[in-house]
């Protein structure tokens, strides 16, 4: 497939085409919301490979292949011969073949890398170790709908709080490539890393936006979004719960620290929450709490970015998506407009 | 959304509303019968939470979806967070936001009572260890279209034979509700409780139906439907075969006990079966056995279920459920008549 | 279902009916091919019970079934009571009544012959230990589409290199029936057994094809297609990788091996490969591999297989054959001249 773009890290991608993500992504929910359902995927299926249980990604994921008029195959841990006894490569290609858009939650990022290299359908990172992409843009959906009044994207501060997970990175990069104000606020040895922190300033640079990595609680002032993840880390050895609440028991995201924000600030966790850890009842379901709508962005997010993925890249000029806009566009007012 | 009912116990319905889902199950089946499958679910997407593996349920639900223009997901043990990572309720308000109606098979019952409490969205309870109502559904379907000559629902016996698992509770539920003649022949200490003898003699006051829990085999004289199932209990720590067989080897269905029953008397089982134990070959394959009848009526009464829960809710008032019957004849009418 | 008949063994079809197969298959594979998704397994629901991990098998025959309208469900190990609390007949019986066509990978033949024993509805052999009939569809389909220039099927040489495993048989089975020269070139201990010769010398007494069996080299001369599988057997104990190296290294597909063919020769792979083993990268990679063509034919042949098992049936006669045959074609070619 010619121009074939994969969508596994958003640094891969411009301030433009991912705010064209977005955009896409939340005309796509008014449609669904006003009960029409554009066919973008009619007749395709969607491969979803799962090496971890999932609840929110495989849910919308699969919701949205239907939505659309596509079909979503659940491929978990233990059904495919993926990594025993076929190279991930050779399942790459074989998959070409039989789907026509795939999509990996892996343990190791350099599996879905290997997936992509190998494959000639577009490739989505559902997470990895390294990054959680298209979690990124289901909360950006979250943030532009909920923007505090007369402020810009450009104008918010985001402030990550607690575990430097691949989510906080997530929303580390997307952030500062959006020209946001980004803060990770977490302890020391569980901060963003060097890496992750050349790459924020080179958003940065681009896109004017600032980021700000820091355990001092003054970092919080002036938050327009409180975000936060769970403590026990996906990803390594857990670590029992003592020791976790010695460590990010300061970081617990609860009245006191929700009123160091501006007046209005919303919180936000990507689930699953564990509450009287991480978050307190009280801020979890209150009316500043946004991370139900989070929930329901997925499935948002997972709409936009099939129908980006897969209609973008028969395109693939600047002329192209034009078009493709146009396109869109024209679809739905008319269904629309019914 | 307003007016939500879910689908936890048929105690919560009344006599009419029950009638009225077996009336639209049995309709749903003839219109499919007859090569017409109204879209009733269209882009609807039905979560399907199962904590123990399953044959019947789990098949029954995803064709129904299907047949009727929808999809449902398969979320099996350990491929999502419930329980685990997230609590039940989280789990409920999520799905709430990514899909449009929920079942769940779960180990206990209080799993489905807690996610329903949190759910904003129908939640079907596909068997717990207290009762099996969506089983009851489908068997009254069966017992309808097989009712012994000029005899009218109230006038019929059916009798329970063996263990009182949550199927035989159920059976006493719903026959109890339509002032039916209910029987639990069964060993003591295997018998239905004093809880379920209360909910069945508060339901015959109601309906003028009957009930009778015993360890006489007289009770069995006189039945229409004779039903069994399993004897190693699904719930509890399953009895080694030796001790089952004398605990309940004296209730085993077969040519005698059948004999008992009225000339007619059909032969009914939740299946699975265990052929030789609960039931001989001999009657589970005779003309008299309904079980494979029964097998197929699940299927009717999942479609029944998920029309009436998705549709029914919507208008919620008596003025709603006679406009909903009269769209549906319509609806049908008009298709079947083609 | 009058007519009923299972894709259990190839042998159990005429050559003309597996040249229908094949012909039906490529015929929707150039719809498919062209954007047009004929509608003919709508509103069908196929059950597929998996009791060992597959990619191909399972990705090939639930996009089959989206694309042609249907849907497919996937029944993996430990997710139904098959062969534990519920015997297969039974399984079957149900399954009958629920779903419209069911295919099975089983770990013992005897389990899919029972199923189809006991099944109101078609079954299909989707891999046992004794053979693997889906994947003889598939791979016809790729031998047709790459046909040695000016070669007639007939005249064509299939070398099949390595561990006769239950592809190698099947492989022989369909080659002799349709008249090619088929030859298992493997080490004595793995190659063929008296069962499996009987049945090709059958095949080729009806259709003038060959066969032979042998551990000399001189028997890959003048292959017109190469074909081998893995050596580590899937259905018995797996040989340690030294002791499958001293067995089978001589029988490596590699530059050397390839070139003993005729000019022009291709390799074929069921796949997954143990690249290194069984196969080099040279030859997997090289210009001359179907392997990835034929991953995609399974695609292909499962289209094929299940329209033609549910549509067929309803026919049956000679008559009815000709009248299916032109029914598609006219379908067909009225979209396809759209």
């Amino acid at each position: 497939m010619k121009n074939l773009k994969h969508f596994i890290d958003t640094n891969d991608f411009s301030r433009q085409e991912l705010l064209d993500m977005i955009e896409l992504s939340l005309k796509l929910k008014k449609c669904v919301n006003a009960g029409y359902y554009p066919p973008l995927m009619e007749h395709k299926n969607l491969g979803m490979i799962f090496q971890q249980s999932s609840t929110r990604t495989r849910v919308s994921f699969e919701t949205a292949m239907e939505q659309l008029g596509g079909h979503a195959q659940y491929l978990g841990p233990g059904m495919i011969q993926l990594g025993g006894h076929e190279t991930i490569g050779d399942t790459g290609k074989v998959l070409s073949r039989l789907v026509d858009i795939v999509m990996a939650r892996v343990i190791e990022h350099k599996t879905v890398v290997e997936l992509a290299k190998n494959a000639d359908i577009p490739v989505i990172n559902a997470m990895s170790d390294y990054n959680h992409p298209t979690q990124e843009i289901g909360d950006m959906c979250t943030i532009v709908e909920n923007l505090p009044r007369s402020k810009r994207l450009e104008e918010c501060k985001v402030v990550f709080v607690g575990d430097g997970t691949q989510v906080c990175a997530s929303l580390g990069f997307i952030t500062t490539k959006l020209g946001m104000r980004f803060v990770h606020y977490g302890p020391k040895g569980h901060q963003l890393n060097e890496e992750h922190k050349e790459i924020m300033e080179r958003n940065c640079r681009e896109s004017g936006g600032t980021w700000q990595v820091s355990d001092d609680r003054d970092s919080v002032r002036g938050a327009d979004f409180i975000y936060t993840d769970v403590w026990y880390g996906l990803y390594e050895n857990e670590m029992p719960k003592g020791e976790r609440i010695q460590v990010f028991g300061d970081y617990q995201v609860n009245r006191e620290l929700m009123q160091l924000g501006n007046l209005g600030c919303k919180f936000m966790h990507c689930l699953p929450a564990t509450r009287g850890e991480d978050v307190t009842d009280e801020v979890a379901d209150s009316d500043s709490s946004l991370c139900w709508e989070e929930a329901g962005n997925r499935l948002t997010a997972m709409r936009g970015l099939l129908v980006y993925l897969t209609r973008y890249q028969k395109k693939g000029s600047e002329l192209g998506r034009a078009a493709l806009k146009e396109e869109l566009d024209d679809f739905m007012n008319s269904r629309l407009g019914e």
